[in-house]
């Protein structure tokens, strides 16, 4: 049980387009689409990852970081650190 | 007393670090400095400030969304929408 | 023919990893793996797509760009707004 | 005389504001302003460092590229080489 479970039909979906327009851009490269319409097509992926894991962010939050806040504030310290460096990850890719 | 006070002083100099580079890179321009040189400018101050908002978001998370969310699961819901609202215009920034 | 055309091998390997690592993240939320790890692998493959990108970019410069400019720097003006607009997308992405 | 040269003035007075608008987020930190109205304000700044920078590299592929490419092939060649390193550091920060 983590904090993404309510929405995981959600996010399963939300994955499997985002791997399917991966293939798409196979595709374009294996049919010399113009570079540009490529990154076009790239960008929009990046933009639909990202989404997702802004999403994932807000339900550990919303969960895990909560949950662990309301035991003891050192859960919580520590809940709030890890979640801070794999939002430092997410700023920085 | 916000989540930042305690290292208020660290993000101050920070900032003016930050404005002083900021200064810097316009004194580049008015010099015709190379463009490539411009840009890695550019891009060091374009980190400095992630890394303080980075700074920022754990502090922030630490304090007031912990804070929240031990008073009430309704309060840290509400902050923890707040700041994932926060971390969304990060990462797309 | 465009400027990856001569990459364009190395391109659909690393596009099919990068597939590959999608419909992995998939089985991770579909297998309750801990939110941050599946942020980290999100982060990993948010990575990849931009080096790809990276790669397109300096293909385009190197063959559509330069092409365009030996033609006229009409066209190579043209060229140029064009690849700066997608260069934009890349950055906000 | 660089890529930038005809813009210079209007470089000048964006990062201006800029070195303005980091003074002002120093200020809101001295005076204890709420941290995510301070992170609000540095992704507006780090947003328009980002376009000073798409600005830049518009200019330098429209006039140093775009002119060596007109000069020689190999020229060419390597100031688009030296620019794809420059959007790369851009996309990563």
């Amino acid at each position: 049980m983590h904090g993404y479970t309510d929405a995981k039909d959600d996010y399963l979906k939300r994955l499997r387009r985002i791997e399917g327009q991966v293939r798409g851009i196979a595709r374009m490269v294996d049919e010399d689409v113009y570079c540009i319409d490529v990154l076009t097509q790239i960008a929009a992926v990046t933009k639909a990852l990202q989404a997702v894991s802004i999403g994932l962010v807000e339900d550990h939050l919303g969960h895990c970081v909560v949950d662990a806040a309301r035991q003891s504030p050192e859960e919580g310290a520590a809940k709030v650190r890890e979640a801070a460096d794999a939002i430092a990850r997410l700023v920085r890719s």
